[in-house]
């Protein structure tokens, strides 16, 4: 018997970062700016009309500070088709103007360590179906951030049993539901696809929450000794892509 | 009932680093420079011009060593301020000249570790809040670094009672006090928005002040056993932005 | 008596990782492109040819993520035929717009933690011959991660005996077997030839079965205790080389 | 009372370490390349003409390796003079082909572990002046690296009492004094101002010094248990600084 | 009495790792290209006739992955002589398509940890001779990588007897004797000089032996608790320099 819990999976995740490269993005002649300008966001619209055939949803957001300036994340039904959509983007001529920063590979996961014992099929139950495939939120702040559990010589996570592993993780969910109405969270499994072992992405009216949760987890003893985190990457959502890139526009 | 210290949360902070690409910048005609220096100030004092309106401060040091040559740091009552500002800048003809080298995204904040049980609302006492929304100070030298409480083995910050975190805090709040005078001191939090847990903004009439008081600390327990640092950054006010841009002038 | 276990050595290998430069390759006319293009597909088949003389194999995918847009995986029957090939690439008109982003210099290594006593010269058995120079598979999705085997205070892979880790190479072979007709699994040795120990490189038909053995296998002492990871690239197979190139194919 | 020992603090110092970006160089005409030199030459003897009025002192070396070619190392009365001398450099044409590699901020200083319980002002001793302010000697080999006391969970630098500190770091001294008619030792306090704690910088005739002396040291208690330590630089004094520029001088 | 080891010091030595800038160089027209390949084999032509006068040797091979292509060793008798060297390199025309990957200084090192109690001076006998003042062998395959010994809590190699890391040194060395036909093996000392405290160099026919070695060693106790390594590079020797430099030449 494996001491792995199980793990649901659903769509395919994809965080791309980019930074703009105003220098030479200000040497384009205005008309050819904004054609390209015009020819990203077509290709935004055709990849937000797929999330209408069930086929995936993707959010941009302006990233505070010099990480990034773009944050662009996908969800799909499969890896491939996010690997095209990285293509389509690289081959857009404003993608010239973008240097790339940070990328993440994972996908949308439940951990079972909550689940029941029931006989039901968890990817038919209803609920379950619409946390694995979601419908992206529409609020003003993203927060991304990718986390292990930590292996070290006392304290390594792996080697707990199931039962300290589940006792910990109820502790550490009865956080997170505390700020249920302020923060919609997606978590992303990436073991086996990128660096570290999970990604964490929230969304939230009031970008402080993001400060408040991630604070009072760092106290609970799932995250004070076992968590491990990568860069923390906030931003802003996108509603005018064309004045974002409008070089007259301050 | 949470483990965690409540903390007061003020204006958002933007720390931006820039070196100047001098080899560029000489290759800019003297008037075309001259007007983009122009075009930089005129930013400057419109943002500058928000303070009147109690939105935010910033100020403008030149970083010694070749981490940075320019330090802007920008408070604001929304993060979204900051982003804006960020992108202004960008879009700033200047700006082509700018190399990003370093970001601190954070918030102003005060620990309450050190906060009475008094049930006034803090937010409304005229100390706290000319505290959280601070005036810069006009001083010759500034010091930043972003830092971390440990989470050790052994030693891990997280894992101590409210009690013994107080009593170290303390502790360390007696040693910044002797440097009342000569030191002004602001802590920005950063859980969940960068990848330090705080940043440490210094401002002294006398340089040799910061490493006196932080190497004081270092042998505080609180520092000693629990405290992790990033880079360091020091640099020295700028009053005459048009004459480090004159690359005329020695 | 040495306290290494003995290992079977195959073909040398070669992991090649390239960013696709799309800025300088939109520039390039496109009759160039298609030249250029072409020259390079005949060399890959050149190399595929030395294959049907049994001089070896290699793959062609397509990194998800920033991290490369190519993964070239070379298997020879000497190290410098490898060398060889690398710079028959970077010869390439091609690769002038091919950015390196990692690479992997290993051979193909059969441990004998699980061989038997018998007095037969393994490198004669057909069956060990077929995982020393093997071919290929043909699959949708690669995965390539290298790793160490950690030399902590406590747990030191490289202090057990000999018995301990066979037994504990024994159960982590178990889980392996489990995923037999779903993941193809290839372990390179590279100590004394790159910084990780070994490369690991995974093919499946579906891609969630990577991150399923990944973190099975993490749970299982030998890798919670011992294991130490690096990068991991997850692509998608080439099938049509032009298509990726081309700057009109959306 | 304090547990930190009481430093004396002299000239501020700055280590600036370039690469010469040779490609660019050659582009240059032979007539500007002249000029650019002389440019140079002419800030190094403004700057040291500042000597002889007490205010300072640099050396110039050129580092073996792809760390840097350029050393310039630079002690002034003030930190903002040598951002001023820093900016007066990246102001010289010829620094458009200089590649900023490193940079060390920090303070000459002495520690007062050694010190006797003298009435005397330190700061108007001849002998303390003579270190606080040195004259730079003039040797072919330099030796800079940057350095830490541990803060590990056993072995802490910063909690052991100043009895333990004292006793340490005089027989760290003994081992020093060994060297003193073969190295001249200067240390730089960099707590609050640079990454690591201190700069070591080291001056010989004979090269080998520096590998017996920080060879032995690393013996020593001391360093053995806490010593952390940052980049070594090696480099040999430039007397014929036309030469190095010269492309034509082999 | 020191505690340290002495050890015996021959030439100096300058690992130099280069990546060729092949899109640059194939803007190079063919005649140029020839005469600048004619430059860099004249200087090397000219630094092997100073072999001949006892004044050190070089070797020239072709790194195995993108680590670099080049790897050029020279010993010297001075270390100013590697500076020079390396400046003489830089000024070649050819060394603009030379993108610099890495460099190690350091020096010849015998340990004495095996040596006996004879009163003869060490730097008289002939055999010690010829390893301080090595001719370098002529092999087709090359290992360099740069090792520390570890300084951690429990495992602290430099707060060991000189008896026990005799012991340990001896039984290590034990290892290598059984190499002896097979690779030949330089040990160079970096203490003081660059971020490692040593550099090995190996040479070999067979590529495979560096991996036996060092994976046998990796299980002796000196390596598996007190080894630390930096990276690995691994090439084959360089016999025809036009033919590596001909873009025209598959």
């Amino acid at each position: 018997m494996s001491h792995a819990a199980e793990t649901l999976d659903g769509w395919y995740s994809l965080h791309l970062f980019y930074a703009i490269d105003w220098a030479t993005w200000r040497l384009v002649p205005e008309a050819d700016r904004h054609e390209m300008v015009e020819e990203f966001e077509a290709l935004l619209r055709r990849l937000k009309a797929e999330k209408d055939n069930g086929k995936g949803d993707h959010v941009l957001y302006n990233i505070t500070g010099q990480k990034a300036d773009l944050l662009l994340w996908f969800l799909r039904p499969e890896m491939k088709d996010l690997t095209e959509i990285e293509t389509a983007i690289n081959k857009l001529p404003i993608a010239d103007h973008f240097i790339p920063t940070y990328s993440y590979v994972s996908v949308v996961e439940l951990s079972n360590y909550l689940a029941g014992d029931s006989n039901e099929d968890p990817y038919e139950n209803p609920h379950v179906r619409a946390r694995l495939y979601p419908e992206l939120p529409d609020r003003p702040y993203i927060c991304f951030y990718p986390m292990n559990k930590r292996r070290n010589e006392t304290y390594n996570w792996y080697m707990l049993s199931m039962e300290e592993r589940k006792k910990l993780m109820y502790d550490h969910g009865m956080i997170g539901r505390k700020y249920a109405g302020k923060i919609k969270q997606f978590i992303t499994g990436s073991v086996g696809f990128d660096d570290y072992e999970w990604g964490v992405t929230l969304f939230a009216d009031d970008v402080l929450q993001f400060k408040k949760i991630v604070y009072e987890m760092r106290f609970d003893e799932t995250t004070a000794r076992y968590g491990e985190f990568g860069s923390f990457f906030v931003g802003h959502q996108i509603t005018d892509l064309p004045a974002l890139f409008d070089i007259n526009s301050k």
